[in-house]
This record gives C-alpha cells, structure tokens and sequence, in this order.
C-alpha cells in the first residue's frame, strides 16, 4: 500500500491519516475497533491477520488515524477491493468497519477517513464504491457523498470452519 | 477451490453446480452477467481476470450452473470473502453478482445457487454472509434465510487509474 494513494493533507491538528501499521496494535487499534463490535484479538493474532492481509495489497487498504501527541489510533477503515467480471471487469471497492473513538466525534474524523479511503478508490480505478450502514448513519454517509442505493441483508452463521 | 466445497447433489435435472472454470468463456458467462449488468469482456480480458482471482483462492469462489444438455452457463453468483480483525480476526462473505438466466427463471436456480454459496461460507468458517439487493428481491432473499439488516449506499466514481 504506498501512501502516495493518501489524500494530502495527511496531517491535521497533530492527527495523521495512514495506513494500519504493525505497531497500531499498541497504540489501541484493538480498543479503537471494539467501539464498533466485539474486536477483543491477542498481539500474535494481530500480526498473523496484517500478515495475511498484506500478501493481498491490491485488496485491503485500512486507514487510521493517529493522535500524535497521543500515540493512539482514534478512528479507523477499511476499503475491501473486488474484481468482478462485471462492468468490463471492473473492481469495485467495499467500504468496511468505519470507528470514531468516542472522545472524538463531531471533529468530522469520519468524513476524514471516508474521505481518504473514497481518494484511494478513485485512484485504483473503482467503478463504485459500496457500503453498508443502518438507517441513522444514511446522512452522515450523504455528507459523503454517498446515495441510498438498496437494501442490505444479512445471515449469521454457526462456525464451522474446515 | 476445491470442489469438497461444494454441497450435494450438485447434479439435479442435468443442471450442475460446480466452480467457474476456464473453459466458461465459451458457454457464455459473459452471456450470463449481462442478463445482471453491463457484462461484456474478450476471451483475453476473461482469462486474465480468472487468473487475478485465482491468485486469491482463500477469497473469490465463483459457483455457476450449467446445463449440461445445451453445454450452457444458466447462472451463477460470487462468494467474496473479507478477513476482518473485528469478530475474532473473523471472516464475513459478501455475496454478489447472482443472476439466473432468464429463460430458466422460476425453476429455484437462483436458491440453489444461495445455497452453495452458503454452504461455502459455512465450510470456510464465515461468522456471517452479507448481500445487498433491491426492495423488490428481499423476498427472495428471507426465503434463502438471510434478513433485512442495513441500507446499502453508493458512490459511483470517475474510473481514474494510477
């Protein structure tokens, strides 16, 4: 992931955007996503999982935000790429587990992020991008430009790996 | 991709359910997915992008059904699995791109096609599938056992490549 994708500016107010890094896991990348769901993992998970992913670059882009003075990740997402066949093969981005640490919200962290990770879509040559929300965060995601397009449908499975 | 995956009977009605091969190109996929959405791609654009995927087999599993009789691809639809670091470092399947081929609508192909798709993400140990699809096919959808989650939203984009 070169951070040339980054929309400048990158750093604001001593808060930098840039991609998840393998030291974020101690600067609370854990705690920062556990204010969107369950996300409680050990640092050895951690690595294993950003080592998975970073075999994949052309299909994760995670971007935080860093408290500098802090040294704590305060907001985070993910943008999931998708080739298809469809649209002459064209890929299209998922937009994934957007987090604003709760003693930083209405700072427009999320816009930010959104921001960020719609830049890097656009570089990559995205056709679209998606992303699913419940019913009170369609006009933050209209702030960003997004449009309500469907609906999203969900089934929750029992675990039961190979 | 290895066809363990997959649920039985994968043969009913001289219909089988199998993972998209090469050999696709000629019994019209592309067809296929343009009966879904803008679709068309050169048997080159084909082979390179089922090359791209292939890369990724802990990611894309493409199910299609042919008739075997016509030599015919009548449907098909994507698995497209997502590592997270949320849930555990889990797994979530995002289904796309279903279609049925409008000649052999109303004959539960496009159930069939859910089903295997469920099927994989169980096997794979997904912790949920999710799918975005429009008002008029959340009916389909409940009877596939999915339920009415979120609001998908979008964003189309310039196509600006790097």
């Amino acid at each position: 992931m070169s951070s040339s994708l980054l929309k400048e500016p990158r750093e604001i107010d001593e808060i930098v955007y840039r991609f998840l890094e393998i030291s974020d896991f101690e600067k609370g990348f854990s705690e920062c996503l556990q204010q969107l769901t369950e996300a409680k993992f050990t640092k050895s998970q951690f690595i294993d999982r950003y080592s998975e992913l970073k075999k994949q670059p052309d299909t994760y882009f995670i971007v935080v935000a860093e408290d500098l003075k802090k040294k704590k990740i305060i907001a985070c997402g993910t943008l999931f790429v998708e080739k298809k066949f469809i649209r002459n093969c064209g890929t299209c981005g998922h937009i994934e587990d957007i987090v604003v640490d709760k003693t930083y919200r209405g700072k427009n962290l999320g816009l930010r992020i959104i921001e960020q990770l719609t830049h890097i879509g656009k570089k990559l040559g995205c056709y679209k991008l998606i992303l699913d929300c419940s019913d009170s965060n369609v006009k933050f995601y209209e702030k960003c430009l997004f449009e309500k397009k469907g609906v999203q449908m969900s089934l929750y499975l029992p675990m039961s790996k190979l």
